[in-house]
């Protein structure tokens, strides 16, 4: 999430294998954004092989906060797709453990609570769009802030599959209204990423009575014309998968994503378009 | 596939629900190509719980030749994303059953093969991105010479997900140079039906020898200074599941597509852009 600054240490991290290679070895285990700038960077979510299915149904089925990037081999912690050499295992900075919907535990390792039948999802994370909003001179308040997004739980349900359902939680980020179109063709662009937002203005219309009560993040101060923006957000599976209590699931700590080793720019559907399967 | 021309009764189906209630009452058991102009269909592959899962991986590891558009509840034949009153057992006009990889049936209905462990995957159709370009001006060769569009199987492997790993399979329709980009550029904006090309030009890079022996439809005139273009083709999945040999598996016949109720507008990801979730 936005506002932190990386130290200097961070900032020569800036190639994907060293960033997770110090996470592995336990030299950072504070959040990831900033690290490895330029590199897309993915929530994570691993379950046992016999809640698996539904909830890759419930990531089909919701897209938007749900962008499938990579589901790994049951009991393989190797997310080959998204990098030669990574270890789900050891390669986030902190993860949090839940056992029948209750934490138990918040390790920078998991590999004590591995076993064969897990099956982990990497989903598409915000980082990515954030990046070419930034990239595009569109001001991101929360950054500006040294704040975290603010996010909120909606009124809008997600399609359900099996236990896993429940409701869409958004990220907001305000704009000035003639940068609002901008932002809408940005993010877009990057449909594994969260792609374009999903409500434009009035918090009412998602049950948001409060802007400055965001459920999960940091409230942000909005100038008096700026238009809020709201995208669907990855918190969306974490709360959902709680609520459904498997007896076990693994997740990222928010904002100790896993570190990929492909380039924003390569999720761009624009950029993407003569490019072989 | 081209080269049908709808009878009358045929052409008046243009609605899906009348379409697939003319296929469920055994009228019409022919292709579909032509019926319900104007609403997308899907390539349809019906496998048991204990493939599926690693099925579903498979097509998340080649979107370009699996795009999947909706994976049912298991048990359960209702498409629901795609069709809010559909049945899977009957309405399809004609499927393809095969036990342990080899074909026993070729059935109207396959109610009395019906399982409660049975999952469907719903897989995305070039039948739109062809409903684009022809809406463009674009000549399609098979369609004008009243042929099914010539299908290869390649050189390059498909990421394999547990038993399921092959070649993949492209079909080709041959363009003007002048004309090659606005193909590429229109049918890239259908990624769930198979989106852009994966290859123009020489079919020797993709192993194919003889453009005039198609492994599969037929061959289609190309005149001298046409250039062949490639796309992933909805038969690569069911090429990988007959090999992968499940003890049982459900396809459509070819061309004997599923109708659904979407109009193909609504998978053109540039019509999509600042829709709701």
């Amino acid at each position: 999430m936005g506002g932190q600054v990386p130290s200097v240490a961070e900032a020569i991290a800036s190639d994907p294998d060293d960033a997770r290679a110090r996470i592995r070895a336990g030299e950072h285990t504070g959040p990831t954004s900033g690290l490895a700038a330029g590199f897309a960077q993915a929530n994570l979510v691993i379950l046992p092989a016999d809640d698996a299915m539904d909830f890759m149904r419930f990531c089909l089925r919701n897209p938007k906060p749900c962008p499938l990037l990579e589901v790994t081999d049951t009991g393989s912690p190797r997310p080959t797709a998204l990098s030669r050499d990574a270890d789900l295992r050891t390669d986030v900075p902190r993860y949090r453990v839940f056992e029948d919907g209750s934490m138990i535990d918040e390790p920078t390792d998991v590999t004590r609570y591995w076993r064969d039948d897990l099956v982990s999802f990497l989903l598409g994370c915000s980082f990515t769009f954030e990046w070419a909003l930034a990239a595009a001179g569109l001001p991101l308040a929360h950054q500006l802030q040294g704040v975290n997004v603010p996010m909120y739980v909606t009124n809008r349900r997600c399609a359900g599959a099996g236990a896993f359902e429940g409701s869409l939680v958004v990220s907001m980020r305000p704009f000035a209204p003639a940068d609002v179109g901008s932002a809408v063709d940005i993010s877009s662009r990057f449909p594994a990423m969260h792609g374009g937002p999903v409500h434009i203005g009035d918090p009412a219309d998602l049950g948001i009575c409060d802007l400055d009560a965001p459920d999960f993040g940091d409230p942000v101060n909005i100038t008096n014309d700026a238009v809020p923006v709201f995208w669907a957000c990855g918190v969306t599976p974490q709360a959902v998968v709680i609520e459904a209590k498997p007896s076990l699931a693994i997740f990222h700590a928010p904002g100790h994503m896993f570190i990929t080793d492909r380039p924003h720019a390569e999720f761009d559907s624009e950029e993407k378009r003569h490019d072989r399967p």
